[in-house]
């Protein structure tokens, strides 16, 4: 158990990485809709704002489980995917997914996902 | 889409129900550890605070995922149990359980999970 970690539990810390209400959507958007971008990110139905967008992809970075590369330099624009491990992760939103579906009304899947 | 919901993606509404560090470690404590009381919650080493878990209790009942009732009258004393809705969240625990174990260090699962 590292010093960050509330227990060695495999869950909490699970969810010391993704248990907030942003996290994962922006892990969706690039495993179920190819985002890569800032903007792209800040367009999901969702809102979400520039600050906290800013703050989960330099979290979601440190943590590994997405990697940054600029695909320009005049100006400086960065480019965000999933490593890995951030792939791995699929199975966690499949779960919700095909939970939310069941058991919360009026949600639906996009045509894209 | 009901009014509180952010779209209708069943991850953000999922994330919206569950999306925070405390939620699921009390369904986790209910589902593979047997706890019903409110003591026995308190005493899971993540160290949850006794304000923080009123108001998951609370949340968690208003949405359908766990249900209360009195073992003792005198004082009056409550035991809380998971609804078939809230026992319906194991795949997205299991696949948080598989993810941490395989990605995140010195993760380990208690001998009675």
């Amino acid at each position: 158990m590292t010093q960050s970690q509330r227990s060695p539990c495999p869950i909490a810390c699970t969810l010391d990485l993704i248990g907030d209400r942003w996290t994962l959507l922006v892990i969706r958007d690039m495993m179920f809709f190819g985002k890569q971008r800032f903007e792209e990110f800040l367009e999901s139905p969702e809102g979400i704002s520039t600050n906290i967008l800013t703050n989960r992809l330099k979290s979601l970075e440190q943590m590994g489980l997405i990697e940054k590369q600029p695909y320009s330099n005049h100006p400086r624009r960065m480019n965000y995917q999933l490593t890995e491990q951030g792939k791995s992760l699929r199975p966690v939103l499949k779960s919700m997914i095909a939970w939310g579906l069941q058991y919360i009304p009026d949600t639906e899947v996009p045509d894209s996902e």
